[in-house]
């Protein structure tokens, strides 16, 4: 039901200089914040792409809402528990408790309340959480600490049909106004605001939820000042037990249902019921490319994940050892948002004839877009650097310079000695150095370091 | 061979206020005339969709031409035959008739004349058809009264690779002038006018078609004054019998054709030969949902009509009861444009900072986009209220609010509670109040007929 | 890896009148030269395609480099071989040669120098070779006439998500200034430049690469003077020997690599490293449509070479005898663009609303846009005219108005003889005279004359 595509918008967009992006805009909510980072910026407009972090602080819950862009998740700190709706989707989940009473009309009096729902994700640390356009969700913070997120949103995909901008439909509470006025805010102020529901006029709302109109009075809640993070005093209700066995029977059951009837939307929707939204990339043990001296990468693409190919994006996750050094490459296919969770680096990128793009610092915090078909290096300095990677590319591919299967390991000596005016020797050494060293290159000090010891 | 796709043109489309569409322009013909919603709005552009009415009188013939835009008609009245042409399909309806000479060069003189041409399709009220961009098609009213066709035109499809106008190319006849000047005349002047033969020179054509100059001044004909829907005096003679058997047996010669010699284009093709273009959705027996106090919903999707998949639309025909609810919901990945065909209803639309951009009736033979993501709640009048709805994507989901599989029946009880602050007992009713119902709600005096004679 | 569309970009593209493009730009290289078509040319922008033929002379070598575009390259003359690139792709080709050193470390002193790197493709006259977009190439001529070479690039493609520019990338070498200075230098003086090495601080990409200073400073060499095509004075050492067992053996073998480890980035990028690339057209014994008083065309689409699916582009070859015509048709789901190969034609196309949008020659060496939808003719002046035509579909269809399967015989006789208000007669000579000729018709004099020898 979601054949995403994704496009440029831009017909001329001429990227001479980068720089860093900071967080720019702070959206206090009751339980926690959100920072955007400069949405009308003119390197993430050629891009396509909005990004931002959200920290919900313990017992916080993001109320649930929908977005007109696909959007990946990266858990940069903390636990807890997402919840999606899609529609047609089975309420898979299942509680009996006994403190409340059951609301279906049956004999009796006192009886053993029971809610269920559609089935919610536990997240963690280093999680990456992908989330299609117009489909809601909600998000509890289960944890001690603050869950920290960064959020990369795709504008420019074809899910989107309505404009390039990136919007946001609150289900229920509403934006508070932010912390400090600027500029961008005027252009911004129409993005968010109200919540779906409190534009339906009173009566008519009423009659169609079947409920009075004390009721939607509340929901259109014109008086909440919590914004969209709140935090619930007596922490959210979770269910747990026994939970795998349910589901697995019911998503058995609606498959017949399905099979049988005209009950479901699509079959195509069924399989969005049980697809796997979520995947950790921040455990070593994941890595894909790992060098003890350098440092490790780890890849999420469609082919891990395939939820990935409805929203076009897939991610990186990397580690590199102090003075370690990412191979220079280039992006084959894709866009690359680098966003520092750790540490800093040195990074360059060249740009299409030859022209230093970038030639600078990435700290912590920061965020920096490297374009496609860009070359582009990255250093790390005294300490460890970490960062994550959202690439516009369900299967981004990198192309290296050196080392293992890179351009020059793929290209005949005589060609590297013709191209460059080189001898034999030094096509040689350009070719084979980095012997079958991939990606991550360990420092010089390093390298030496090993061959003394040897 | 058509990997079609949808994109939004624009990079930003402000809709904050949305209106009901009525036809503007009238094109008379000989035999009917064709009415067009105003191309230029902006709602139809936000969209990126095109749409008219044609009437189509009883012995009319819709001459044939081509579009530069895949479309879905929907007949809203009549019965009649649609031809079309499909490059590289064999033509499976043969006849002979024993009036006419045969044109063959064949020893002897008075014969049987023979013809023989691609398949063509009966249609009749509550049919869709689908017509992907670049095919040619004509269409033939056999029925007694006038047929009333709605098509919508998807001027975003990746289909036409032309630019972001619908255009007609007319491979018979030219199209008349209009009845009433206006502004819009100036700027669609150039959008339609002679047939594409009548730009070519007189002598190379008749050399290309391999007649003589006479006949090719008939077909370039500039005298030609009678539009694009032509009266047929005597009646268009149709092939019917035994043409299931016939065709059956065509096919299976085609097919073996085609894996032995080179004599076809592509396979794909070939898929487009047999594939079916029509599906009825107007006759009750057919509804997905059905609630006989509240009315009727029939979806039309690519998998229960594959060639949607070509055309990246679908369709939803529903009638709702007097004084019935369609459930407050949005459309997670479509646009939707409904055109009323009968009655008249309240309509309220909800844009993305909760505020309200439609609030007011459709009444028949207006038109109305409902955007992507925008809320929308449909109330019935006094009358029943019957409408068909276009949505941009070939699986089209919608997401409800209430009721079954609904987003507050996905959620937890305890999100309900603190998303609005309500206590436990009113969440209870806002996810339970509307029962399994689905979609269409019955109006509130019908519930309570219903609830005293229990 | 690549899931490729296009789109228009333009949201408005008025095609009243075409013309014939010559090359304007003139690029001189050491070994060679680059010409371009006006990348600004109104045409060309609007059917979102940049093209240009490149001559290379014996013994020389076009540097590595690789596109914003995915392109199309017709070897109009010559022969010799493409090296590409793809990541993650095993080095199958290897040698042993006697007269150098090995490099690695190995006890011992002389010893037999091995190269191994990635497969190499060997094309000649006639040849297609499909190349995706940020995939590094190189080429050598290894024939003892100028390798000439027609490239189309589709900067319409969704690969490409920088921007509607078209750009090269170089990995080695400068381009070199224009010969005769103009306004387009302007506009196109940012778009080349140094290789995507020279941009990148030395020390660090010392370091990087795991060489010293002075080897890097060659690689980014400033005073490099002789443009993208060098000569190698000595010739291109090529392997050869057993190629072909070597490769499938190693073949086999990183498959199984690839299953049972993590080494590769993506099975879906092995496809490409086995994907064929090219495919002859110019042989006239795989002609699709033969006609011996009329011509030949090749036609080559995603169903033969399964990369243009990637590229999203097809080709068709054609040769039109003296004075036959090639039967008007219109391209139902792509741009056409022809290059006359050699000799003359009469070309007339028609636009939407039957506006004859051109009407005159095609000579060797020029371009001309045929937009989708549009009708079109051909005719062959005294001598044959061959042309190739790149069309932006991977499996572009046409539809012919006469001949078999075209949209006249699709039609019933009826529908004909009421559209254009002719007789039975003349509906039936419409219909039938071109009897079963497809697409490419003998003149009338080639006719009548078989007409008088039978």
């Amino acid at each position: 039901w979601m054949n995403v595509h994704r496009y440029s918008r831009v017909s001329q967009c001429k990227i001479e200089k980068l720089s860093t992006l900071e967080l720019t805009r702070r959206v206090p909510s009751e339980a926690g914040y959100t920072e955007y980072f400069d949405q009308f910026n003119e390197q993430l407009q050629c891009v396509g792409v909005a990004a931002c972090r959200r920290t919900i602080q313990p017992r916080g819950l993001l109320l649930p809402s929908f977005s007109s862009a696909p959007r990946l998740v990266y858990i940069a700190q903390g636990r807890g528990i997402l919840g999606t709706v899609f529609p047609g989707c089975p309420e898979t989940f299942q509680s009996f408790q006994q403190t409340e009473q059951q609301w279906e009309q049956t004999a009796g009096g006192c009886q053993r309340f029971r809610d269920e729902h559609q089935r919610i994700h536990y997240f963690r640390e280093g999680d990456i959480i992908a989330l299609p356009a117009g489909v809601s969700h909600r998000c509890y913070n289960t944890g001690e600490v603050a869950v920290v997120a960064i959020t990369t949103f795709d504008t420019s995909s074809s899910a989107n049909q309505l404009d390039r901008q990136h919007r946001e439909f609150l289900l229920a509470g509403r934006e508070r106004l932010v912390e400090q006025g600027s500029q961008i805010e005027v252009r911004l102020q129409q993005i968010k605001g109200n919540n779906l529901l409190s534009g339906f006029e009173l009566d008519p709302l009423a009659e169609a939820l079947g409920v009075d109109r004390e009721l939607v009075r509340k929901i259109q809640n014109p008086d909440d000042r919590r914004g969209e993070i709140v935090l619930v005093t007596s922490g959210l209700q979770v269910l747990q037990a026994s939970r795998k066995s349910e589901q697995l029977v019911r998503e058995r059951e609606v498959r017949q249902e399905c099979q049988e009837g005209r009950g479901c939307q699509s079959n195509i929707l069924e399989a969005f019921c049980t697809m796997k939204i979520r995947q950790n990339i921040g455990d070593p043990l994941r890595a894909d490319y790992f060098n003890p001296r350098a440092g490790r990468i780890t890849t999420l693409n469609s082919q891990k994940l395939p939820i990935l190919r409805f929203v076009q994006m897939s991610a990186v996750r990397a580690l590199l050892r102090p003075n370690a050094i990412v191979s220079p490459h280039w992006n084959v296919n894709a866009h690359s948002i680098m966003y520092a969770l750790r540490g800093c680096s040195r990074v360059q990128v060249v740009g299409h004839r030859g022209q230093t793009v970038f030639n600078g610092e990435l700290r912590q915090g920061q965020l920096l877009v490297v374009p496609q078909y860009y070359a582009v290096t990255i250093q790390a300095q005294r300490e460890s650097f970490e960062w994550v990677s959202i690439k516009t590319n369900d299967n981004a591919i990198v192309n290296h310079f050196v080392g293992k299967t890179s351009a020059f390991r793929g290209m005949p000596v005589e060609v590297l000695m013709n191209s460059y005016r080189i001898s034999r020797e030094e096509a040689m050494q350009l070719k084979f150095n980095r012997g079958n060293e991939l990606a991550l290159f360990a420092s010089k000090i390093e390298r030496e370091a090993i061959r003394t010891s040897v």
